[in-house]
């Protein structure tokens, strides 16, 4: 291996390591929801058909390389890995529900209500969200309390009312209304950006971070987050619903304000440009080491689907 | 006053302090949820309307009071309080969903589904799940991360596939078809129970009990969680709308199996008193400052609504 690797051995290097890590969070996933014979078997059978078996995992793949950075165990950051993948999950499959997006297919497979029916759904969903906070409160996560009690206080507040739910609120009730860039931006940077960022916060906290450190961690997730909308904007309309596995224009269908409809395609592409480079630009204090992490930006941003 | 008050008396008493403490949560929660002027506004408004405004706050009470033999800060106890009730109201939203048991009424007002559309509902349950246990990781609850940690761990086992929400599913797919005893105990102590318990224990949790003792209270939650559930299938058969403020008769209705279509009425009121007797034994360790978790545990088969 040369000391610098080209573009395309990075990326690929990063593509790799993605599928690695994705399959070490699949099997934690596994472990974490096992399968029961008693009478809420089917309920079980939902959040596993919803949370396994598909996704890049960047969540937790964030998660991961972020705890890598202050060598965390890797049991702790995969099992941070498997909670926020569940929250998401959740989160996915309240929004594919018919009073909310009403969307039948999700990673190429009908959502998980065309599969088990809405009520199941709506119980696969609420259960996620509560192993999500299971998993971090069990002594195999940290077996400091402090740190994963900070870790409950932090994905609640990416996820609830002041996150990821009041970002979705704000989403449904821009319908057919105009909204302005900074609207746009505020509404993403809590619908997805939380979250996001959150994934990189949770390496931070697991791995007792410094403040200076726990600063340039969280401005990287924030940076990556809105990167990240941006490019979901232009791949919805851009590709097709087979390389995205789900529905694609339904955002200018339902009058939806989006970065490409304000900024057009081509500024939009080159503010993602500009909001990756930023990232990048915040993990200088961690050398060689942050490497996939600034591929994993590029990634974003690039990606295909 | 006497050192041995009469029955009414004791009734009596148990009614103001239910009042009063119910006063107490309410408060509790209206810090703990301010209105907002930005864009998720419609969606704190349907939070506070789903979890203010109303209850017993049975769950609540029981958190205070078993907090109460323990010297636990008043202002903990209430922090705690207020979580399991917005964690209750969540459940109260997802269920009375068209999906679920498509119910228009609750506490003697629409559902929340009805007041706010399904799409905002799902999300404001979805977000007071979230709070729940954003409440419970905040440094007012309690100063000690490790009893905050064991908080969210016990409520989390208390709500999700292994109990409330499980508890939900066995519940939905029982409909026309003949459970067993054992099956309705079961289902009861997951759907109801476990979050009944889990209001008991949390007090023994904010008040460091010894082991024996969070034993004792346990077992009292427990049995006070089943005698509720058989006096609610009484209540459904033989109470009006008018007094229990939602919809009645809907599980026979639905073909469900319930106490009262196992046992009769006889013999179902026989069992929830047996229930209620266990219980106040449970509690004989803890002298005279348990009266009104007594006098809670008859109020929970005698009340009317």
């Amino acid at each position: 291996m040369t000391v610098s690797s080209s573009e395309a051995e990075k990326n690929q290097m990063l593509l790799d390591s993605l599928t690695n890590r994705a399959s070490a969070i699949e099997h934690t996933l596994d472990k974490l929801l096992p399968r029961v014979k008693s009478g809420e078997a089917n309920l079980i059978e939902a959040m596993r058909y919803a949370v396994l078996g598909g996704g890049k995992r960047l969540r937790g793949y964030m998660v991961t390389e972020v705890s890598k950075l202050f060598n965390v165990d890797e049991i702790n950051a995969l099992h941070v890995a498997a909670s926020v993948e569940m929250l998401h999950a959740y989160s996915l499959i309240h929004d594919d529900l018919p009073a909310m997006d009403d969307d039948d297919l999700r990673r190429g497979k009908p959502s998980t209500h065309k599969q088990f029916g809405e009520a199941t759904a709506i119980l696969a969903g609420d259960a996620l969200q509560t192993k999500a906070f299971e998993v971090l409160s069990l002594i195999d996560t940290h077996e400091s309390a402090a740190i994963r009690i900070e870790l409950v206080k932090s994905l609640a507040q990416a996820s609830g009312d002041q996150g990821m739910v009041g970002g979705q609120l704000i989403d449904m009730e821009g319908e057919n209304r105009h909204l302005t860039l900074p609207e746009v931006l505020n509404l993403h940077a809590m619908k997805t950006g939380r979250l996001i960022c959150y994934s990189a916060e949770a390496g931070a906290i697991l791995g007792q971070a410094s403040e200076k450190q726990h600063h340039h961690i969280i401005s990287y997730g924030r940076d990556l987050g809105t990167a990240f909308q941006i490019a979901d904007d232009v791949l919805d309309t851009t590709a097709s619903a087979e390389e995205l596995g789900k529905t694609v224009g339904k955002d200018s269908a339902a009058g939806k304000s989006t970065f490409v409809s304000l900024l057009g395609i081509d500024d939009a592409k080159k503010e993602a440009q500009r909001l990756v480079n930023r990232a990048i630009h915040h993990l200088e204090p961690f050398g060689k080491e942050a490497d996939n992490l600034r591929a994993l930006a590029e990634y974003v941003i690039t990606r295909k689907s």
